[in-house]
């Protein structure tokens, strides 16, 4: 809720509200009908809000359903801080695991995928989201330099955890169990120079 | 051609010709409209054969594009064989690499992670897709394994080397350079146990 606010136009009050309404609305018609499969006017309908209040803030669904989809896949998955890198690393990938084997994960993250192919808005969001899971990532990570151990660069942790587990389930296999989302963690730092 | 034919439910003659006018007419509306944005009248009549002769075939859109998915999938990127598993690897992912990085490797790769969304058809071809996947994969591992060679277990070719580039171009991160691609291979394998 906090970073919803933060990140809504007008913070706070009516603003707000919509945003959430519409974000809830449009999480609910992606469940239900998949992405892309229904029309603004559908939105405004179960969000109990007007067309014309979508279209001023959003301009059009491809940039509205990448907004909710960033926003539930940067707002889910917070990143730990145990004070080991490894168990940081455990931790986040177990997180990220449940997240996208629902269906409600599922359905973001085909929408996430698809994005980019309608428009501009579409491939901002997308870029967007690696963004934010890098500078999220990069915390975790410049915390682990911080007590001298070996890190790996973010863009790491995307190639060798995170797509693993996004390609198993976009792929349809969905039993990322303990020891497989361990076994990714243990694969990325093996291949790490040793402490320094 | 060859694989198409053999493919076709009776091979050669009028039922290859269809089902490549078919895959053809699927693979310009993709690359036109993005996937799932047209009907099976319009591959019909641009593939110049009738409704019925698609409906009979591959009883819903959702498996002739499944269908047609999974065969270019599978038939670009051939496995190598230059008697040296790195390199084999390294010549594997160069060219996934470049299949997936161009606008019809992209559409296909969309229309491949989309398919789930569409029913047990879909399912049933993107397991299928990973499957076909791995026995081409097994190959070129099992022959490393002959030679003497540690070898990964396929799903770690698929975790390790596809999925990061899979993951990269579907969030528009396109630049998937030699050294990108030969880091991949080098990671993977460095992740082995020395030489028996």
């Amino acid at each position: 809720m906090k970073e919803e606010q933060e990140r809504a136009r007008r913070p706070g009050g009516r603003s707000a509200r919509v945003r959430a309404a519409v974000h809830q609305a449009v999480m609910s018609l992606v469940a239900e009908r998949g992405y892309g499969a229904f029309t603004i006017g559908e939105v405004a309908a179960r969000a109990g809000v007007a067309d014309t209040s979508i279209y001023r803030r959003w301009g059009n669904l491809e940039a509205l359903t990448a907004d909710v989809a960033m926003a539930w896949l940067t707002a889910e998955s917070p990143i730990p801080d145990t004070g080991s890198l490894r168990d940081d690393l455990r931790s986040y990938a177990t997180q990220v695991a449940g997240d996208i084997v629902g269906p409600e994960g599922l359905a973001i993250l085909r929408l996430a995928v698809s994005l980019s192919a309608s428009g501009e808005e579409g491939e901002q969001a997308r870029a967007d989201f690696l963004l934010e899971r890098q500078r999220q990532l990069d915390a975790m990570l410049d915390r682990a330099r911080d007590r001298g151990e070996p890190a790996p660069h973010s863009m790491d942790v995307v190639d060798h955890i995170l797509a693993p587990m996004y390609v198993r389930v976009l792929f349809g296999l969905t039993d990322l169990g303990a020891d497989y989302v361990d076994g990714l963690v243990d694969h990325l730092l093996a291949g790490l120079p040793r402490e320094p």
